[in-house]
């Protein structure tokens, strides 16, 4: 008995389910989990179902795409250990807040290492046994800067995704080109947000009574990716913006542990720069 | 063009999308939503599904009926406003928050009329030209002050859902088996609760940092029917219980709102007194 | 037995805490709660005490004035009815909750009339016995129809605060000057908000995952003044821009209702376009 | 400049704040953050002042109580860090939390040791160079167990606080009143909660919409001593209690982080099994 993970998305026309649950019917697969959605303004339909049953992947991704219209994406997964990169910079609560959750066996996620521009989460990383990988941005623009980190990445086979846990140099479109839609960053603030350096501080002179993070797919300009997940904390005016700044950790490693999550077990799909989630 | 909101549930077993999918799909109908849920451990299967197309509800109902198994529960609805009947008793936000989104043109529904134990709410009723039937309790037993309600009911015709907007009277299981699974509650706390007479009280005195309020289906004892929603509040030592009390008001009528808007529109499965909820 | 409110903020120096509690000391008042906050980087001191004892308010007020530095504002303010005006456009959720809550008796207020632009919301607000009146800015210019306004204003005595429940105007400078730190308004969006008409509609585009509400003073442009309270809820890829906009609209009233609860029992201090709230 | 908390509880009177501020005055101490609360119920009064000047920490102690009741609990406070003892059974997530925090530097306190029934833990405590002490309880009753903690606790010098990070054993009067308001635990669930074992299978079983965490000390019965921090998340039909329970850790960690911390800032009051906490 083996367990897939199937998602598919076309353009909406009638027909697409019962063509799909015939063909499980048919193979005599169970549905454990069904969602669909359709985007009737983009006229989109969205599909993600758990089935279980004897057959092989590759027959079943095929008997899918023999019913489907061609212009189907159709992804037949068999659950398991995804491979992932993190990448950091000085800050340790996301970070170590994914490293507790994999030590822990919570995470459907092999950590290959991570990369970070400073030697500051070294200590930390190791601790855990994962490679901690050092490559400096001094006296290099930023785009030698990313070659050396992408040529880093080429080393790895199977990188399912990156995620920026607080890493806080702005990628440019030819890496994020060659990830598209598997950058996982933490953005923290709301979107539409402060722009500009320090959206804390911002916050604070704004006055405003709610901080929140954004986790979201990092896709050409960092901030303005598919969102994936975001959560909000009250604030009072007692908070100067280091406490904003302080309490906004706490929101940023549950709302990136979080999209992590769903990144994982296949729950995202992305299109119209947004993200149907089930 | 007629819409149709179709809901399902079986035991579960192979094939049930499938065939489902199949009849919507030979009397082409396009499918506006789909949400399924298998419960394995109780073996059930949920569906229901918002479907477009030429076809005359009872062709469709016996169509679906013919591919179902015996034990299904088919249901298939053209959405139209329900008959509801509120009670209550003295308090005036969970039926007032009710009547301005009936005025608002917001609820899917016909208020039927208002019943009270006492005539304090008369006065707001009236305002909105709905009926305020008001049935006192004095120098009659539980039964008999029942008993005039019910014969008052019997008098309309077609009650969808009957909601106890803060109506303050434990129901007898003779009532609320005439009206399985359509009676809405709101209740002043979460489940399990604090037990007796003034769980406000109680909550002061136990210090907690939270109250909330559930809205549920009355089937027999008056706290213990099926959940469909809740919410909650954050509250601190300078809240005395007459403070708990007023913002408990608030969260209070968010939650019956959102139950009452979520059972217009048969979103609600009850089963094992839990809800699936789609 | 007198009960006062007392608000004071100054530029902060040693001994202001000690000098006001002398007062209430030496002249045998209770302190019921008493709140302090100083704003390090702006230098300020804000206090409200709430006080009981057998005074005059024009005593108390003196003898805080003689203690206090010149600089320093002060109000002793015994807690009665504040009157407040209500102006709307169309949309009755805002309003509606409001006249409930007053109806009910929750409102520590007198609604003395509630002005629009339209004549939609006169069946509701005359249900209420209260004075309903239209202004239609057809064929006015923006000063023109303020100036109609304004003067109408000015038949009123003694206005407190201008509650805008969805007032979809943007007032002038002249206005909102007229009237600063008294202007409640609901902006249907975080701030920073998405800028232009129809943020829900761009919150949709855009994909976001939490939608929410902000109530601020109005004392310039629309939706830059002081914050007095926001909300927000969870939204999904489901949840196209009129069902954000109907979702929204629950938070706004939530979020409105409780700024001006705030405004009412005198909790709120302004400064630096923010506001200290206790 | 040395800076204190004082923390001052004592049946209420006129003139408490006012002789307390003319300490402060008189020794020309600055007042960064000031918090008082009467309760009227049991007239009693909490203060806590934070303050900045040239004193040392027991004269200002005892020129406070000077002027204080005799019944006053006075605290002066030089802000350091805290002596913690960690307890845990097997369970990673909130130990991690704590450990990431304190390895980051946010947490004000040192961690003498973590103290476990089992060995589990070892691996992950061990990597923070944090002694991790195993005491089995196998072959032992409750008492025995108890006492051989108590004599391992009793070869720490001043120990702070005892936090049970998912410690699943019920602890008895004996050790609980060894440390009085000095024991902190995180119970998985709201309070009042479900009973007996396993209360997820129970939320689950009673198909709850909201599931909860509650930090609180431990002074008599595990799960009813005086509440420090509560938090909450949304769940749905399809999560089963292993779901509730995955997602119940989260909001655990949270909350056991956030009363630590309140602890460890000398923030919180108890009395009447309640907590004040500025």
């Amino acid at each position: 008995m083996s367990q897939y993970r199937v998602l598919i998305d076309a353009n909406d026309e009638k027909g697409l389910v019962h063509k799909v649950s015939t063909v499980f019917y048919k193979n005599d697969l169970n549905i454990l989990t069904n969602s669909e959605f359709v985007d009737a303004q983009n006229n989109k339909f969205f599909m993600r179902s758990v089935v279980e049953g004897d057959i092989e992947l590759n027959k079943l991704h095929q008997l899918i795409s023999d019913v489907m219209p061609i212009s189907a994406n159709i992804e037949v997964i068999a659950p398991k250990k995804k491979n992932i990169i993190i990448m950091a910079t000085k800050e340790m609560h996301a970070l170590g807040d994914i490293l507790i959750r994999h030590e822990a066996g919570e995470l459907e996620a092999n950590i290959l290492c991570v990369i970070s521009n400073y030697n500051d989460l070294e200590s930390l990383v190791s601790k855990f046994n994962i490679p901690f990988i050092a490559i400096s941005h001094v006296g290099l623009d930023r785009e030698q800067h990313e070659d050396k980190i992408l040529e880093c990445l080429d080393g790895f086979e199977d990188i399912d995704y990156i995620v920026l846990a607080k890493y806080m140099r702005i990628l440019t479109s030819k890496f994020t080109e060659a990830y598209e839609n598997r950058i996982i960053n933490i953005h923290h603030s709301f979107l539409p947000a402060f722009i500009g350096a320090n959206p804390y501080k911002q916050a604070y002179e704004r006055g405003v009574k709610i901080i929140g993070a954004t986790s979201h797919f990092v896709n050409n300009n960092l901030d303005e990716g598919p969102i994936i997940a975001q959560e909000v904390i009250h604030v009072n005016h007692a908070y100067g913006w280091r406490d904003m700044q302080r309490s906004g950790k706490d929101v940023e490693k549950v709302v990136l542990s979080r999209a992590l999550k769903l990144a994982l077990e296949d729950r995202i799909f992305v299109y119209a720069n947004k993200t149907v989630i089930f």
